[in-house]
């Protein structure tokens, strides 16, 4: 193993159903995670940084430093948390033991932001310098609060994967948290911040340190929303969760990713103060959410104009918001209420989410990356500057940076911390959730030193084999996830026994033998899935997938490049694997003359102008990786 | 007739295959519309003052007069255009022989805007003044040019229906449109406004001026726009139509609004100078949008954030933006084209847009307005303020004023001036395109006078009964329209012979004789409609029209108070009338568990809850005037 610590992870509750295994102990060592670790290593990262530098976002510290940021300073009000979700996915790359380079660059950049910080622990660059607005004047849109979450959020990262570093963030990080709360504390501003965030950075950073002031503070703003104490916005309050209690609402609403960092910060709370009727409420909020609010791919957010999840069932493929910082905000959640809980269903969010979103998010060369991931691209858009930031909201090809540029530092935090994602142990033994070449360790409790390796293709191949590489007198137990998606023809082998399984966790408790094994094996033919007929927007249509991957019909794969928009896919074939590409038969219907749409009788079946039988899908998180193109995911019948 | 000029209408083209009757040859006299400019004079007009004055956006006039408008003006950048639209509905009114209180309030708003005017003609609240921005110094934003077009047009009704009146109006405008031309002319500033309508405004005031320098400066705006003279934006040039000039367009996009004041301006500009192939790019760009842009309503403009038609085919009737103005842009358009060409099939646009998006706007009292009219509303909104400005997307229930105002003045405008769009003329005779109780009267150049009128109950009933009420030895000819949604059952009877029509135009050219009728007789039976599939938004859904109005299924009619969301409408029986009322026969499903919402099978059917038998259905423009509730146009099927 790496060395470091077993406690390295984002994320580790005092208490919970299940335990997380941190990178420590959690090795990836090939396959689908591991090269898009690596492109994010080597590529990412770099490409990251250097936007930072040339949008002048790390400078605007050395500017702070030097009390000049009047006028000077570049970058949105959030511009701060970008340079600290760097540092943070510095920091768990420094953890996996990633280039060696990157511990000096990390230095730098930590003594940069570090000369910044105000002599009473106040660190921002865009507010309270000399001819700026004065500190906290803008909670609603000022993203102050914001920005110290994400900081203490890569302390956090720092102070798991290198514990005792002389670095000095950690230290930046406690001067800035403990601003917070002298400034917002049970005598102080009655405040909160527009965006949630520091509420589970509080949380953690109290785990971090042991200093509960900042568990009390965490959990003072999370009850202080919902009371209107924002000011009122275009958007309403709604739109940053304000307009409800968190302990009131039901789902999750307003702007996607805030909402879901909220209630990540709201888990983190309630655990940590057993606070049982907080936890019901955003387990109750995640449920609805995901019945009717998320996306297929697992994407959430419908609505472009305020980032926001749509009424419930208002799912349209086409300008579909799904932000990347809103599937990366779910699977924090997710994760979290896995802990808490043990339901696999909060890991099996977590598998589609990565696949479809979060991996959706980069281009095959990690320097490029989708703010929004759309589910259906009509019309093939404008190509995006490789050398001036793109708006955020940009759906045509993937772009290098966005003037408001969250998700691609987010995608690199998670891209690097994936291996905390992996398992969970509790008393019993080892949980498995997500299917990666790789390997785990975990010693119990005056129990068994556990370990694994997974050996596996996933998710191009459905065979997953938990190697056992620990001999231990004492049973224990090895759990493997069912996923939901594997409703049928899923088996688990031990020995020689093999036994069909559906979705939900499958436990095998025993004594172990190095070389013992169980062997999931998971149904990885094509599919077709159907919409809940409650989503207007896609009914009528089907999606492909395969596996936890959803697959989508790009142009580009189209004979003779006509439209996606023009073919109807015949459900009487199933969906199959041709040459190694899932392929699914379809018409094409001719374009109609120009006319009044609506008539008074069912259209007739659409003129069929050629039978194109087989055309190949592609994955969607490897769409637009070919130059412009059209895209449905939703695939409308022949029915 | 009222006594004033023929000629009183808002368009008045040097040549196109039909001319205009204005507003002293047509008169309303009772039905559907008469009920709809009452309350639009008695109720809208004083409702409309009373915000103008409360809000401060004629005084801001006063203050510009005096010098004090930094600092204390108020409202947004284009508050100047509401009190022209307003005093441009108040010309109409007086034109249509309104309450005689009028004309003072209307010279009275008028010397106050007067007296802000600068002495070289240039008049804005917004820009110039002592301590405000330089003029024309916010081309994209400002709105400034779009203000004066809105002068323009109230002096061009003002012109029309009171020739020669002393209050100064006129004048006012001619020094607006001279600073216009100076500024902007061929040595001038190569500058355009990001909002279209000065275009139209100039024409049109180059008609009822003869001075053909406002036509050359409609002209050269025209051709300025679509070469990125203006600055680029959050939503890109083609949010105002600057990223492709007009003649190379091929469909309306962008802002919907922009799009069909500055394609109206296009038509304005090509019938003018004979530019044939402008008015053609334009026609093509009519007949893409209505084929494919376009909500069943008449509705356009799909997308909340930019206020903008979305791609080919996108139009979800939840979130359906379908601004009241753009409605009425729509109408603006498809009249001069109408003009223009002789199509009646423009003339069929507009009928659908007056009865299900002017028509929608106002609530029944004339005090409230929707802003957007969606299709579909899942959740029971906020009731808006009735003492506050709603914001502008507002949806819920209609809002008595909104902080961005545009749409109650420009219904109010409209219905003044409605009498406009009701028939035409040409060297042969009269063609009736829209049915309401009137009489029309024309004057053919050295022909007969002809005078008929119309009786019908339309459209509540399809019998439309068009009496000559002239004698003369000469033929004529006269038309009416058989509305494209008629595609059976239509009649027209001409003394004893009745035949079946079909949609277009039917002519009878004979000598007329006092007491002579055409009557048509079109099929009123409550329809379904299907939309073409491939508006993928509402895919197995029906829509019940009858007659020109589209029918809605509200809330406040489903028994129990259940869920608009949760009927399905059985097709096998075409709606009836039962009681007065269209009906359809609908079964409720039961709402599911909370669950992943996408499945390996096609979903089983619903499952019932209870056969509802008929539910009774509501005129979508009469929708939200009993309180808050949910609604839906398309119905999902039992299919």
């Amino acid at each position: 193993m790496s060395g470091i610590a077993p406690t390295a992870t984002p994320v580790l509750p005092i208490r919970g159903r299940l335990r997380p295994v941190g990178l420590g102990d959690v090795r990836i060592t090939g396959g689908f995670w591991a090269e898009r670790q690596s492109v994010n290593a080597v590529a990412s990262l770099p490409h990251i940084e250097h936007w930072l530098e040339r949008e002048g976002w790390i400078r605007n510290f050395d500017l702070a430093a030097r009390g000049d940021l009047a006028g000077e300073r570049r970058g949105r009000e959030f511009a701060d948390s970008e340079v600290y979700k760097f540092l943070e996915a510095v920091a768990w790359e420094i953890g996996r033991g990633g280039d060696p380079g990157l511990e000096s660059r990390f230095r730098s950049v930590v003594r940069r932001v570090a000369a910044a910080q105000e002599p009473d622990g106040y660190l921002n660059t865009r507010f309270g310098g000399r001819g700026q607005a004065p500190r906290w004047s803008d909670l609603e849109w000022g993203h102050e609060l914001y920005c110290v979450g994400h900081l203490l959020q890569a302390a956090v990262a720092r102070a798991r994967t290198r514990p005792g570093a002389d670095d000095g963030l950690v230290e930046v990080a406690r001067r800035a948290a403990d601003n917070v709360c002298e400034t917002f504390g049970p005598d102080g501003v009655t405040g909160l911040c527009g965006h949630p965030e520091i509420e589970t950075a509080l949380v953690e950073f109290a785990r971090v340190t042991g200093d509960d002031r900042y568990l009390a503070q965490a959990a003072l703003f999370v009850d202080r929303r919902g009371h209107g104490l924002l000011g009122d916005v275009e958007f309403g309050r709604q739109y940053f969760q304000d307009e409800r209690p968190v302990r009131a609402a039901t789902v999750l609403r307003g702007h996607a990713v805030r909402a879901n960092y909220l209630a990540a910060g709201a888990v983190d709370v309630a655990v940590e103060l057993k606070d049982a009727a907080l936890l019901e409420a955003v387990r109750t909020q995640w449920r609805a959410t995901v019945a009717r609010r998320t996306y297929v791919t697992g994407g959430q957010g419908s609505r472009h104009q305020d980032e926001a999840f749509g009424d419930d069932w208002v799912l349209p493929a086409d300008r579909a918001y799904s932000e990347t910082c809103a599937g990366i905000g779910s699977v924090m959640l997710a994760w979290r209420l896995l802990l808490a809980d043990g339901d696999v269903r909060y890991a099996d969010l977590i598998e589609r989410t990565l696949f479809n979103v979060v991996a959706t998010s980069s281009s095959t060369d990690g320097r490029a990356f989708f703010y929004t991931n759309t589910l259906h691209r009509r019309e093939i858009g404008s190509v995006p500057d490789a050398d001036r930031p793109s708006l955020r909201a940009a759906a045509s090809l993937r772009a290098p940076w966005f003037e408001v540029s969250c998700c691609p530092t987010n995608v690199a935090r998670t891209l690097a911390s994936l291996a905390a994602y992996v398992a969970t142990a509790d008393d019993e033994g080892l949980q498995v959730h997500q299917y990666l070449p790789g390997t785990i360790a975990h010693r119990l409790a005056d129990g068994p030193d556990l370990r694994v390796t997974v050996l596996t293709g996933y998710p191009h191949d459905g065979v997953v084999r938990v190697r056992v590489d620990s001999d231990d007198d004492r049973p224990w137990s090895l759990s493997v996830r069912v996923p939901g998606w594997a409703t049928r023809g899923a088996t688990v082998t031990v020995d020689a026994g093999t036994r069909p399984v559906g979705p939900g966790t499958v436990t095998e408790r025993r004594v172990w033998r190095r070389g013992d094994e169980v062997v999931l094996r998971l149904p990885m033919t094509p599919r077709f899935t159907y919409p809940d007929p409650r989503i207007d927007a896609v009914r009528g249509c089907v999606a492909v997938e395969r596996g936890p991957v959803v697959l989508a019909l790009e142009s580009v794969d189209v004979a003779g490049g006509g439209s996606v928009d023009d073919l109807r896919v015949d459900t009487r074939q199933p969906p199959r694997v041709v040459d190694g590409r899932v392929t699914v038969r379809c018409r094409r219907i001719r374009p109609r003359e120009d006319e009044w749409p609506y008539r008074g009788t069912p259209a007739p079946p659409d003129p069929v102008d050629a039978d194109l039988d087989e055309v190949a899908l592609v994955a969607y998180h490897a769409w637009a990786n070919r130059g412009p193109s059209t895209m449905r995911v939703w695939l409308p019948t022949t029915d």
